[in-house]
């Protein structure tokens, strides 16, 4: 894959990846490793998050919808950030109280500077050692 | 990934793979392997489809849904099955008439005889060389 992070705040991440180690037989993006490109940088982006606040547990995928819009032929760049009420709701309280907290996060991938799709991913951080 | 097609019929099919190159650092199966592994399974079994009616041309994922219900811990086998419909489609007429034919498809993946989670997927077929 080769996921490589170039941008990372606190509430957005923006990450790349060669094309060639991520081809299938007709020469453009692999669907599989699309989705695991951008369920990773959806991941790092939450984790991170999760980091900074001083959150301690596991995060994982619960569901994830992909659209594949048109074929990936380039290196591919993924961006995701965080909507507005999930940089400013309160993680800790939340965890103290659920032991959970579910992050939908969508990210984007495009190559060559047009847009091939996209993935809606759900996130739950459940915490714990 | 190292899927194998351990049952293939005109109109399902059976995959298995080992855990250990799919694991994530939680030791168990990797979001993004569960995905590529299901939805190479579905593809195999539209492609082997395609193959037997006689049709030409290129399969690719359009959209799809993953939905991870709980943790794979062990070897993964993965299972899907065209529906009655798809079985019996006049596949050759539709690609004469349309260029392309979609063909939804649900992927399960079980591990230690439990039903781990499925993929609901769209590929769609166009008809070419």
């Amino acid at each position: 894959m080769q996921l490589v992070v170039t941008e990372l705040t606190e509430d957005s991440i923006t990450t790349q990846a060669p094309i060639l180690p991520n081809r299938n037989l007709h020469q453009t993006g692999f669907a599989g490793s699309l989705y695991a490109l951008a369920a990773a940088t959806g991941w790092a982006l939450v984790h991170h998050k999760m980091l900074m606040v001083g959150a301690e547990g596991v995060l994982v995928v619960k569901t994830a919808t992909i659209v594949y819009r048109r074929p990936v032929k380039a290196d591919i760049r993924l961006t995701a950030e965080l909507s507005e009420r999930q940089k400013t709701q309160p993680v800790l309280e939340q965890l103290r109280q659920n032991g959970k907290a579910e992050y939908p996060v969508t990210i984007y991938f495009e190559s060559a500077n047009k847009r091939c799709g996209h993935l809606e991913a759900t996130y739950v951080f459940v915490a714990g050692h």
